[in-house]
Order: C-alpha cells, then structure tokens, then sequence
C-alpha cells in the first residue's frame, strides 16, 4: 500500500492511493500515521478502498508519517559519495541526527537560511519504523520495517563541516527533510537495496544511483541502531546517499533561489521542490 | 515557580511545588507542560495553589517537561572540561543532538547498554524554550526560555569517539538523559550564568563546578541555536558540563551497575540515580 499525508502542515490527514492513484480519505479509519497505528498497518489491507472518499484535486502532501522521535542519519554510506567527499568509507555505520523540526512535505520549497552559502542536495532512502526495535538482530529487523519513502537530506555544506565540528548544524534546518510523497509497505518493495535513484537540479540530472551500491544495508542498519537506542514506531532512518551531490562537483555547485530540485526513487515516487530564500 | 511531572511513565500528571514543597496537581488547569502552555507559563502565577488537590507520597517524578522535539546538547562549554577531555575550546559552539527517546525522569535509572565499558557521567544546565525562536538576536533570547532543569548527559565513551564518527552514537541510548526534577522559572533564577553545580558517585564528589565558567552562555546560545533551526516550545538545550567527567580521570572511570549517581544545580533540585544493567 502508499499511504500518504494530505492537507495543510501541521493538520495533514492521512489516506492511501487506490488502484487509479487517487488519494482517498483514511481519516475515518485511523487517526493518522504515526505511534501503534504504523505497527498494524497490515490491518488496513481489508479496507475496501471504494467505499473510503476520495479527495479531489492535488492537495499538499505532508510527511507521509507523522509523530517522528528521532530523524537518524546515514553518514557516508555510499562508497562513491564518500569518495566524492574526500572521506573514507568508515568501518561501521556513522549516524547523525537531523533536527525533526526540519521535516515537511516532498513538495515544500528548500528553504535557504539567511547566511548560507552551501545548500545542498541528497536523495536517499528512508526507511520508517513501525515497531519498537530494540538489540534486533539482522534476522529480525524487517519485521520492525513499517515502509520506505524517499528523503531529501538537505545540507548546509560550511554549516556542516566548516562551522565547529559534528552535522548536525548543517543538517537541521528548516525544511531541510522533505519526506514522501509516499509511505510504500514493504510488500511492495520487492529488494530495497535495489532500487534505482535520482535527482535532478533545473532538469539537470545530478545524482543517478541506486540502493544496490549502498554499504551498510536496510536489514544491517535497523539492528545496528537498535544496539544503541530503541527504535520507535514513526522513527525515520535515512541511509545516505550516492554520489553526485554539489560538494562533489568541479567546481562545487550550490542551491540558490529560484532552481527547482527533483527527486525519485524507483517505486517510491517523486518530489519536487523550489528553492527559495529565508525571509 | 517550580513545575514537575508526576505518575508513571509516559501518564505523567504536571503539578507545581507549593510553598511547603508539596506537589500541586495541575491537571485540572493545563493538560500538560508542553507546547503552547509552555509559551504562557505566566499565566499559572495567579492560580490559588492551596485550592489544588495536594499530592500525597512520593510519586515517581518524569521529565519536566512533555513534547520535547529537539534535545540539543553543547560541547566543550567549559574551558576545564575541554581540557581534560584533551580537546581545544571550539571558536564557535559545538552543537549535537540527543536522541529525544533517552529522555527520562531525574531519579530513573541510569542503565549501561549491554555492550558498555564506558558509562559516564555529566551535570549540565539545561534551558527549555518557551516561545517560538528563529533568527533571535542575544537581547530577544531570554524572552523565549521557559525556564531551567538540571540535565544528567549520560554518555558511552567508546560509542561517542571509538566507533566511527560524530558523538550521537555514544549519548542517546535509553535513559541517558535525566531531567528535573523541576522545571524552574527565569524569574526564581537570578543569574544562570553564577549557579554552583555538583555530582556525586557514590558518595565522592566528582563534579564541583558553577554555571560561571560557561564558555557560551544561555543568552548567546540560544539566539546562536535559532540561526541554524527554527527553537520550538518543549525543545531542551544542555549547555554542556563542567571538569570531573570519568573520561578525564586519570586513570579514567566509568559506571558500573551497583553504582548511585547524585546530581544537583543551585535552586533546580537535586537528582538521584541506580546505575543498573540493560536486561
């Protein structure tokens, strides 16, 4: 199934797409998506799709999981990108967070903050808990899996690295996290570590890679992370990107007002999004 | 004046200390100490504590406060503790995150992780926003504190530095940050920047230091902060420890189950904690 938030922010309700793609109205059936609701979403299999309202016209679409704790990081797990960033791949996983304040909509603009320099672009795979996970070994870490979706990890490169130590500052912005535009089930994801993806800046194509070239996979990193905190229902686990990112290019290439950034991964959708100053 | 949360985890009520030090059940008033009520705390001040139900017992004590989007901890913050970490003051703050999910009450066990040789300790300040905060200047920046608890930022040494990259992985295991146990209003703290702070392991004092040899104080910080993410009400900053932290003992010492941590800052209380093992 592809579960999706609609609405304005902040008041977004959830829905599912039919057979046609036409979202309709889970709002009588579950609160939203988010907490226990994510761990029974099998439940909703039985829901006789025609009879739920379908919604009319193109509505925003929030974060398709609503209720995130914790934004988790996946530093470097490409070997390409790393090489492109001038970094080895590390020897087990390097996790950082993003701020959950930075989370919004796959369409919602890029904003750039008032003094960068350096915004740029990360297509990545995000994978959304749906059950408590916790010292989970690899075996059992798919069933911890509520869904994939698409983020665009956005990155203030000098906040980054050049602004006193750890990412986190350059990687929590405002409408830094898009997410979506679908919450996809795992049963409609036959490999998640061979899915095809993309981003584009202007129509440029930027980054063109796929999941297949990730170092530490899906099932690795769910049992990794439960070795140091429980994983809850709603977390999101984005697990880096592959090469072609702005930092890497000759010379460097940053975002700025006006350009329009979008991105895809194969069977999850797509996202698009202006790039547009603080004000 | 000072609030708290108590109950059980997770169900915790707000109340408020009254004059003799008992705890006032608010629950009646406001929902919770979180979000919006957090903007308007003002408003409790004229409420008639005597005319609330007085909690009798103990009751365990949660976090006080609810809804806690970001917790973002400050490091190296005091010249000492940099120094004996062997590590420089940084020319600008040092941000990172803690997973929201290690959050607990301020006499809830501190429970080392199954894989930890590492446990240690750390008394900080901890400033809870109040009011909406981007792009605030210094002279703005306290109107948009809520008020001051006293944060234990447990970390695991080996998981901070020893296992790939930024600190996230070694501070936000489960119940690694103690809060409270109250919640503290600006207008009962003269001067957060001249409050003496201490903790003890088993008794030996390990940290004696005061809030005065503060690199980057609250002010500075918390417009710092909001140039980077926009601060929400409930949102937690730990502004870092001063000397006396396991890691620079010499040679250095960590927790062990079995073990009692004591915790206080001058006029935000006093925590204690069991150190026991993950089961």
């Amino acid at each position: 199934m592809k579960f999706v938030r609609f609405g304005e922010r902040e008041n977004e309700k959830p829905g599912v797409l039919d057979a046609d793609g036409t979202i309709r109205d889970l709002s009588g059936k579950i609160d939203d998506l988010a907490g226990d609701v994510l761990t029974d979403l099998d439940t909703l299999k039985g829901v006789d799709l025609a009879a739920l309202p379908a919604v009319s016209g193109a509505p925003r679409l929030g974060p398709p999981v609503a209720g995130t704790g914790k934004f988790i990081c996946i530093g470097l797990n490409y070997a390409d990108h790393a090489a492109e960033s001038g970094l080895e791949v590390p020897p087990e996983p390097v996790i950082f967070m993003k701020a959950t304040s930075a989370i919004c909509g796959p369409n919602d603009p890029i904003i750039v903050p008032r003094t960068s320099e350096k915004t740029d672009w990360e297509v990545e795979l995000a994978v959304v808990i749906g059950k408590r996970a916790k010292y989970v070994s690899e075996d059992e870490a798919m069933a911890h899996v509520a869904g994939y979706a698409i983020t665009n990890d956005v990155s203030e490169r000098a906040f980054q690295a050049e602004r006193a130590g750890q990412w986190t500052k350059g990687k929590s912005c405002d409408n830094f996290g898009q997410i979506g535009p679908w919450l996809v089930t795992p049963d409609e994801v036959a490999d998640p570590q061979q899915l095809k993806m993309w981003l584009t800046v202007n129509g440029k194509t930027m980054q063109d890679g796929s999941t297949a070239t990730m170092v530490y996979g899906v099932k690795f990193l769910v049992s990794y992370l439960s070795q140091f905190m429980t994983l809850h229902p709603g977390d999101v686990i984005s697990t880096g990107t592959p090469p072609g990112v702005g930092l890497g290019m000759k010379p460097p290439q940053y975002l700025k007002p006006g350009d329009v950034v979008e991105v895809g991964i194969e069977g999850l959708g797509q996202q698009r999004q202006d790039v547009v100053a603080d004000d």
